[in-house]
């Protein structure tokens, strides 16, 4: 889906479930003249809730643009007890890429937003390493190196949040970015923040993953890419990918064959956060096809 | 490969790795009019330890059967430092098959046992419930039901160690056995009894394994054969796989997904284990293509 | 999902893409006071074709039950151009099973049935092979035996057919049957009529798969469910899965995998029909979650 | 594996199964000071043919690196029919990289490439479009663009040609160079020409395959890496790779998800290829772990 800058607005909420939910939201967008070109739900029975992402074409709609939100308020949600979020296609999501040193998720990433693939701007590149900012300068994006310490952990986090404002960032990208985000940074994007985590989770979280399955011997081996928590890799989990290992894989290898697994993992979790397919319930994502 | 009773024997080994222990072994069985039909090998560097299974023809070997085994440990096994174990592909392995209340994986074994796929006898099926009796009939392998409560575990599982020994039983498999195996009855036969544990390990060790994964909201769930050992769902991995599974997918989906995975695992790895395929070092397997 | 004999209504429908027809029908079920307890749906935007299955409760519905259908023509199939089926979850599908010599995907499929895992009958079992007799004995099911030769092919079909009728089958399911079936039956079973065939279609249509596979030297082999149309291996599919191989494996090894990826896709793809989440459109097929 | 220039010979070879060649060839080995740090073979039963690959240090190796093809070759490749290459690792394999309008490859072969994973000198790029010379110019590789019709079509070819040998390229990569090569030019570098086909071979042949497969109608989309013979998409492949996809995927989703496994399959076929991992036969593949 090439970045077509449709005039589209998105819908994403969820409510308790009950009868009508979906007849009641369709008809408020089509009595209003909005053309519908995307909708999927999904009710979860277990905790009887109603999730639904719809998408409508914004060019003869009655409603103005600022305007809808309030509306939908007032004519749906308080009804339903929704919780939703309005998004608008033309609106790129704005995001920040942090890196450390290794580059293979960073390229993938890169690569796609050269390409046009995606709705996004990425407009600043973070890291608390030098070694990728002839990365970022092939790309022409502004690379901003901060060196983390112990000591000066807060201070260098809370540069790196003013520049979030300063660029309009929505959210960020850790592509292997090896350094662990404070629990303020975490508050302040909740469910905006995504992460890629070399193994399949929640086996072996922490650090050096590969080491830890080389050890114990598993047959596959994993990524995954999940929304950053306070909880040390136990946010809601986005994407997941698997790769067959053998007794003939040495760590280098399952690093190597884990490094594929990654970029991939990261770049569709990505994906369907730009276009704001993603829904979150209590730590666990709604990924809408 | 059908249960062809062919004549020939299979040597298991691993010892420090050195220069020339392949040419040696080789030689030792080509010298002996010995036809080799099967050679693979693997060096754990990180160990640096050697591993090799042969398989060869017995029509025309020199050495009497009943002599290989002393022979090797005298011209080869001390020099080299080698563990090792001679097996003879005309003596068939002897499985002691174990279950509880659900059949799938009981079907799908002995769909393959009666199909004549495996070279191995099935002489018994023992269970801690008399639910499936029903299966085993069906296949005329005697049943016996051993109720197992706290109080009488022990004594039940004695009357279980003596049935095995009775039936010449060379390895078990749990196919679904909801019973913690108690640390004697492991002893009795290291490396000799295989289980399926409804996840992928080291995610999700002991009970409700798919209600976890629901609970964590992951996007792929697993299934993992080992070796029993005394610490629980933490013994060496034989087979794994995986399937991917969505927000739409209840935990009844879960559990039915996973029982494609759980069978198919189990039966892969018994085959594995009959075909004398895999070598157990240091809590990992090496297991040969 | 345990066969519960649910009382709901199933309807599966499609229609050229209009604005308001979720709307519609969600309407005329809420208003006759049905329960909705699945909906989802799919735009076909290349073709512009609305597909939709939606289930409710017909506990406390106005309509009575053998009413509904033409209620639904007149109020609103009629409006939309809808082609629309209504199914009851309390009549069981009807299966006949046709085997050949192979068991494996039989005993699959039988292991589900008597763990009562789908909402079907298996009333009859028909093979031109006698070899798959104590099979069927060991579940209690009718076997029916008819040699085909290629003189009495019209003949044995037309008893075949007969059978099918007697028995009130609604659908039948070919587990490794080795016979092409006749445009005449193919065509009073439209969409109704499930194989399995054992490569990744549509590579390797036709006869000894494997072999061509192997003869290809291709690095992952397949399986594929699908409805049988009168052009051989060519009808719509409905799942398909993959295995791994490599230069290491002979033939005998890519059979014994794939038996494994047949018996699997065979009953998943069965499982979606009896569950009546299959809409079959131009040859493909829509295959909700 | 970090490109290290590691001192060591690779030797691979194929001959007529018998008796003793392993022994014999490790013998070579040991008893001139060899140290072999890798060794696996096979035998391909139906074809009666033994496969190895060998590598050993040459640092106390007695016989001079230039001598070593001659010795081998009068010791033992003329009592044992062996065909077989020596190469040096640290004599780095030459790689041309093809490239038309499409990036993705492109920049996953040049990121794993600057990252220094493989033991490979990249000293140019050709193209039949100007599109991707930004590219090239950020990784500062000379790029040549030769514009091709049908008319200039054998002058272009030789004018590439007489590049790849002023360049000293020993392969080529077709990272989606979308230009069918000429059979004398697949003739001068015989299996030395890498292709990524964007579908799971043979399964959709020549152009749009994804149209093709969106047409079929498949539940599962794959990609090829494979040697280019004369025969379109028909020559000995070396890698595939598949995802699933859904009545939901639309073309362009096709294509997306089929890029990610385009880009992994090629890089992993042109990894094995630069480790001299892979053995060609009979228009196969014998790729070592």
């Amino acid at each position: 889906m090439k970045n077509t800058n449709k005039n589209t607005a998105v819908l994403l909420l969820h409510c308790p479930d009950k009868q009508g939910i979906i007849a009641a939201v369709t008809e408020f967008i089509n009595i209003n003249k909005g053309n519908i070109i995307y909708l999927d739900q999904h009710v979860d029975k277990a905790e009887k809730i109603f999730f639904m992402r719809v998408e409508w074409e914004l060019d003869n709609f009655l409603i103005p643009t600022d305007k809808i939100n309030e509306y939908f308020q007032t004519l749906l949600a308080i009804k339903y007890e929704m919780e939703f979020q309005i998004h608008f296609q033309n609106q790129k999501p704005r995001m920040a890429l942090f890196v450390s040193k290794q580059a293979h998720c960073m390229y993938d990433l890169l690569a796609h937003y050269e390409a046009g693939d995606w709705n996004v701007e990425i407009p600043l590149i973070i890291s608390n390493h030098p070694d990728l900012e002839h990365v970022a300068k092939k790309f022409n994006i502004p690379y901003y190196y901060f060196p983390i310490t112990k000591e000066n952990k807060e201070e260098q986090e809370a540069k790196e949040m003013a520049l979030l404002k300063e660029y309009n960032i929505t959210f960020s990208v850790l592509a292997k970015y090896m350094q662990i985000i404070s629990p303020e940074f975490i508050k302040a994007y909740p469910n905006n923040i995504i992460n890629i985590h070399h193994s399949f989770l929640p086996a072996f979280v922490g650090a050096k993953p590969y080491h830890a399955a080389y050890e114990r011997g598993v047959k596959i081996i994993g990524a995954t890419s999940h929304y950053v928590t306070e909880e040390l890799d136990a946010g809601p989990i986005i994407k997941q990918d698997v790769a067959r290992i053998s007794h003939k894989d040495s760590i280098d290898n399952l690093i190597r064959k884990g490094q594929d697994l990654e970029k991939v993992v990261l770049s569709r979790g990505v994906e369907k956060h730009i276009e704001r397919k993603i829904l979150v319930y209590k730590n666990k994502t709604i990924v809408f096809g």
